[in-house]
């Protein structure tokens, strides 16, 4: 058992060295998505290596046909974990709205305290730090980094992971593990921390309706002539009924009512819909009206409209009937829906309401993914959870994500392993926008939380 | 009473200088909605007062804040006339589907026979011309001109019409006629003239649904926040019922049906919707379903959407929730129908449907125009008709257009006159597109044809 009472305190008084540290991280410029910023990826790969290593672990740059992994182990027995971060970063335009260079990390005085202002202080070069940093502290306290940890560091998750998947699969046996680590998410507030236990899954197509094979002058052809953006809003309007419930047959199958003790933690934590809504203009949940709107956007499934459009959409007015008309929709998914039925249902419905003369083509952005639950009666994730709890003022939430975090679905698909998703983020930390900051308080109690967690894992 | 006979004859033996003389004409640039075109507008009405004092008229430029026009006297007794046309044409890009400059007019064999090519060729010089060619074989038999007769050639008909009104409404009491000629319109077919006596009305409007003050992310949002596209897509699938009928309240108070006699002429036409919807790759009338295609055209009222738009549009995906969506609705209007009151309907319809949190804006196009219904039981509609039988193989038909000519509207609404809408025009004429032409044969029995209906209508 780890002295976890001497590893905090050599965390507390290591501070100023470790926002050096991460400076040092956040002013190479590893825009992912540009190739001018090729080398300067690679410099961050090879500074997280060269770090790894002083603090006992064997690392190494591990080309890919895109930016490099980093990959660490720290040998050793007990349970075997997997830490995931990226150390990509996001492009910094427009930068005339930055009130200081994106590259040129600086402390200022926030609304909230002490923040990091840098491109990546938050997503992911502050997250993946705090980690760095507990593991620091478990070595000068302990002699050695926590053992039989895997490190892995990306460097493409701001440019769609194109290299993940084959290098999961062909590094599988290396990188599988009894569970995953992830710093990438939230916090619910700066005062309650969370462990992310359910994502929502997404599958999504852009659908066209054609009718004439010219766009028409309505004068001439109004009337007896097909209207393919009549037809498309005859089919969208019968995609939800009046209490906002999908009516796909089937689209409910696999999703699971969220078990009591879970909305009871939920309920704890005084989530406002009048806050939340009204943060964006809005005042009335517009979902499923027998659930809560926290529910609607953690546990409960969606099919929405991303984008729409047909005929003349400029500056005043032109009579004509187009010829054709689409529409992009999303439907995020939960528990155990399944992206192929629910794909298959949807383009069933346009199929059967397409009137004469009228045909559709049907564009899948991908395969879709399903829905992540996590295991949240896994003794570890309880463990977690009283960890971070004795962290912070308040009790740690098992939360849900509206959004999709692929690596999850991949870490479960590829290696097998569930992922316990803690992160320090708020909701005000600008992550792909301009003046991104970390707050200081989410970058110090990050790394000591990192440190009770791993204390708490390694009593398995 | 005219000696129909010798103008008729004289218009056959001119026939090599009318074609000069439609050359020269369309020779000038008249393009009015091009600045750079402004004295090539102004040379065309021009030439019209010299050619128009060469045959007896008292002509002379009349001046407006845009282009001028032309008007011309002829004196004398009799039912008082007022010719309308235009000699302004549409620009002619993309100037590289043309086979020939689009000013220098040739005559070539089409499919149909020789034809006239040209910018203008039919729309409306070639058309406008066929109406002064007869006035000049009545000159040159009688001596004079048709008496009492006003031409008035406008040069803005391409472009809006910006003078129009005003000018009208300044000199009432000079054009004011018993009955308004227009020559603008075209055949049933090559072999059967029409009159068109149904035109369609029109009121349109860019309606905007706004919910959000802001897009937001359809992970973080979908479910609770209202999505525009949604509630768009509920009301525009509300505005027709299973039958294709407008479902507005009120929609269809004014419109009658059509009068029996004029439904059989119709049947003589041969309409075969398998042919017309068959052109632009249709095949089932998609209107009302208990009206002929061409009762849905000529004779009933529309509501068509002719252009939507909202969220992400453009290539690949995101899961956005638009803050707005919008779309551009006409109504085609028939009969009595009010204008006014059916905008009305229509917005109640969306302040009706609109659920909490969303708004709604109306952009109005213009006023909007009632349909037009000309008197087919006064005998000079049928006098007309009768002197275009006459001239053609089949009989000439009242016909319908679905379609709105402003003009018809201002006669009736600032001059109190009825308008006798001739025109010699055929379905592949390509006007306002590359290679317009006039078939030879419309100019040369459409001179004859308003000859012989000139000749009918001094018999009153």
């Amino acid at each position: 058992m780890p002295d976890l009472d001497a590893i905090l305190a050599q965390l507390d008084s290591d501070r100023d060295a470790a926002i050096e540290r991460l400076f040092a991280l956040l002013r190479m410029e590893s825009v992912s998505t540009d190739p001018a910023y090729k080398d300067e990826c690679r410099k961050a790969a090879e500074w997280l290596v060269e770090d790894l290593k002083s603090i006992g672990f064997e690392a190494s740059i591990r080309d890919t046909p895109g930016h490099p992994m980093v990959v660490a182990h720290s040998g050793g027995d007990g349970p075997r974990l997997l830490f995931y971060g990226h150390y990509d970063v996001q492009p910094v335009d427009p930068l005339n709205l930055w009130s200081a260079p994106p590259f040129e990390p600086v402390i200022a005085e926030g609304a909230q305290g002490p923040e990091i202002r840098a491109r990546g202080a938050t997503d992911d070069k502050g997250q993946l730090m705090t980690f760095v940093e507990s593991c620091r502290a478990w070595k000068a306290v302990t002699g050695a980094p926590p053992p039989n940890l895997t490190l892995l560091f990306e460097g493409e998750e701001e440019s769609g992971s194109p290299s993940l998947v084959p290098f999961l699969e062909a590094n599988k046996e290396e990188l599988k593990a009894d569970l995953a680590l992830v710093c990438d998410t939230g916090m619910w507030n700066a005062e309650t921390p969370a462990i992310s236990t359910m994502l929502r899954g997404m599958v999504s197509d852009t659908i066209t309706v054609k009718a004439a094979d010219r766009d028409l002058h309505s004068g001439m052809f109004g009337g007896p002539a097909a209207n393919p953006i009549r037809v498309l809003a005859k089919i969208l309007a019968s995609l939800h009924d009046e209490e906002g419930r999908v009516t796909l047959p089937g689209f409910y199958d696999g999703v699971a009512d969220t078990p009591p003790e879970i909305l009871a933690q939920w309920k704890k934590l005084g989530f406002s819909h009048e806050d939340f809504l009204g943060a964006v203009g809005l005042s009335t949940p517009a979902g499923e009206s027998d659930y809560s709107t926290l529910e609607q956007i953690w546990a409960r499934p969606t099919l929405e409209f991303n984008g729409v459009s047909g005929g003349y959409t400029g500056a005043g007015f032109k009579t004509v009937l187009p010829a054709e008309a689409f529409v992009k929709i999303s439907c995020r998914l939960v528990g155990d829906q399944d992206p192929a039925k629910i794909r298959k249902a949807l383009h069933q419905r346009f199929k059967n309401m397409l009137p004469p003369d009228c045909t559709v083509e049907f564009e899948s952005r991908n395969g879709g993914s399903p829905g992540i639950v996590m295991p949240v009666d896994d003794p570890r994730f309880e463990a977690a959870r009283r960890a971070l709890s004795d962290e912070w003022p308040n009790e740690a939430a098992f939360a849900g994500c509206g959004g999709s975090i692929p690596i999850v679905g991949l870490f479960q698909s590829i290696l097998g392993m569930n992922s316990l998703l803690i992160g320090f983020g708020l909701d005000d930390d600008r992550i792909h926008s301009p003046n991104e900051k970390y707050s200081l308080t989410s970058f110090q109690k990050g790394a000591r939380s990192w440190a009770r967690v791993l204390a708490a894992l390694s009593k398995d």
